[in-house]
């Protein structure tokens, strides 16, 4: 009997939302959640891991990290490209899709969103400024290889989508249907520029190798050849999970709508916000009456055409 | 009078659209049309220009085509990875989407689909031949390079997924919620393999570039640099143009259901259910029930959270 009736929060959140949103849509939800926490997991490890290779990589294989127009101002170029250009980008892609931050205001994830981007263009832009003054040190053309017109265009078009974006998701002028209008851009662009910079990444870890590495020279595989190899595999490796995450309907944020709709929402605890958020996510009800609770299912998603 | 009476097929079948789907719907489904046929032209364009440049590189610039362990056997590696591991693997990824191919069964399409993946991956496997061979011959060490990392890897799981696919959609003892469930990692691996397949030819490139030019050297930019500098342009180009394709809800085949309820199916013109699938799709009604026609509605498409 005291059984029945203890006060704990746990038990008395399982039963409100057992009692809310049924135990199916519950024990479905939750397992979207452990799906989603065992992917941005691993995400954040490889992305660590990357770094700590690339940190190596200068400071163990190579001359570390000076400002000194030789090479070791040539290193803040991957270091920072890493750490910045790849890592902090892929974790701005997926900010919006932390359930912990659900109960955060849109406009406030916006300039996370906004701001982490921001600081990986700072590091993308003084890691071309350390390659191009370390080319005109020792009269090494600039510009001459794929990887630099290429690069250089993922740049280009990077600050063009900062530009855009801010104009159009953050000055509160830009009307609605612009905006709606505009996203499947920004969400194609965002994640083809993302691509875009872990391929110039994989061309400049092969240019590296080979210029690098006289005596053993590359093709003679010495331990940092194959060291690096390691880095680029993890770099792909951490591209690959940021496209799953960003590609997945069922981790969507649920719109303000259904947010607003929570019984808990503007008092209660995060963790019953983010619970019942996640139930109505599967709840087969459509709460905006235009499909988002089927598409964020998880279950149907992409299915419709499986015959 | 003569002319409210033409008995015209074009004006007759402009008609019956109006009245059958509403004229608001007819237009935005021949806008939407128009847009990938724009796209789709632009895709086969540059894919075909890519192929031509292939072509000239080994041909104008380098020893041309040969089996012969040299680098003429060697040159067989660029040309089939670029016209059948890039173009028609491309080809492969958007062929459902062809509003002319609506009328075909689907499963004469997964056979075409299928079809193309096998034959781009027999491209693939030739060409790896070729370049295993060139490394046998003039002893230079095989695997040491992140390209070939890389570049096995996706081969690996390019056939991986070639397996799995037709076991799972051609094999029709496969239960339909398998089918289901198995789409989404069948679509995000298709796209990523792509990817990768294009991230390794241009560290290829990279590559060949600075290990074939001696004097002038790569970062000297004679005109053979720039030149297949353009070719790594060009597949990159290619790759965004398909990703975008594949990419866009809009349009998407409608499901055989949609397909069945037209007026038309099982006879008539193929123009007349084209245009009616393809008005089908912007109609807001929903005829399974399920959010498809929304999702395909172009307008709407990711635009759930604009706020």
């Amino acid at each position: 009997m005291e059984k029945s009736h203890d006060p704990s929060p746990p038990s008395n959140l399982l039963k409100f939302l057992k009692s809310s949103v049924g135990v199916r849509s519950l024990e479905m939800a939750m397992e979207n959640f452990k799906q989603f926490l065992f992917a941005l997991s691993a995400a954040v490890s490889v992305g660590f891991v990357s770094i700590i290779f690339v940190l190596r990589w200068v400071f163990y294989f190579r001359e570390g990290l000076a400002w000194d127009g030789g090479l070791a101002e040539f290193n803040w170029h991957p270091v920072l490209i890493v750490t910045g250009f790849i890592f902090m980008q892929g974790i701005a892609i997926v900010v919006y899709r932390l359930p912990w931050t659900w109960k955060c205001s849109k406009l406030m994830m916006k300039f996370i969103h906004a701001g982490l981007n921001i600081l990986a263009f700072i590091f993308a832009v003084i890691s071309l400024v350390a390659v191009f003054d370390f080319h005109n040190e020792q009269n090494i053309p600039n510009m001459y290889s794929l990887h630099s017109w290429v690069g250089l265009a993922a740049v280009i078009l990077y600050s063009l989508q900062l530009v855009l974006g801010v104009c159009i998701y953050l000055i509160p002028i830009t009307p609605i249907y612009l905006r709606a209008a505009f996203m499947p851009l920004h969400i194609y662009s965002g994640l083809f520029i993302f691509a875009s910079v872990i391929a110039t990444a994989l061309m400049g870890i092969t240019e590296k190798l080979i210029f690098g590495l006289k005596d053993p020279k590359y093709k003679d595989s010495p331990p940092e050849a194959n060291f690096v190899n390691v880095l680029g595999v993890l770099i792909v490796v951490f591209g690959a999970i940021i496209l799953w995450i960003a590609t997945r309907p069922s981790w969507k944020r649920p719109s303000e709508q259904v947010l607003r709709s929570l019984p808990t929402y503007g008092g209660g605890s995060a963790g019953t916000k983010m619970g019942t958020a996640l139930s109505q996510q599967t709840d087969p009800i459509d709460p905006e009456g235009n499909g988002d609770a089927r598409r964020r299912s998880g279950k149907l998603e992409d299915s419709g055409q499986v015959n």
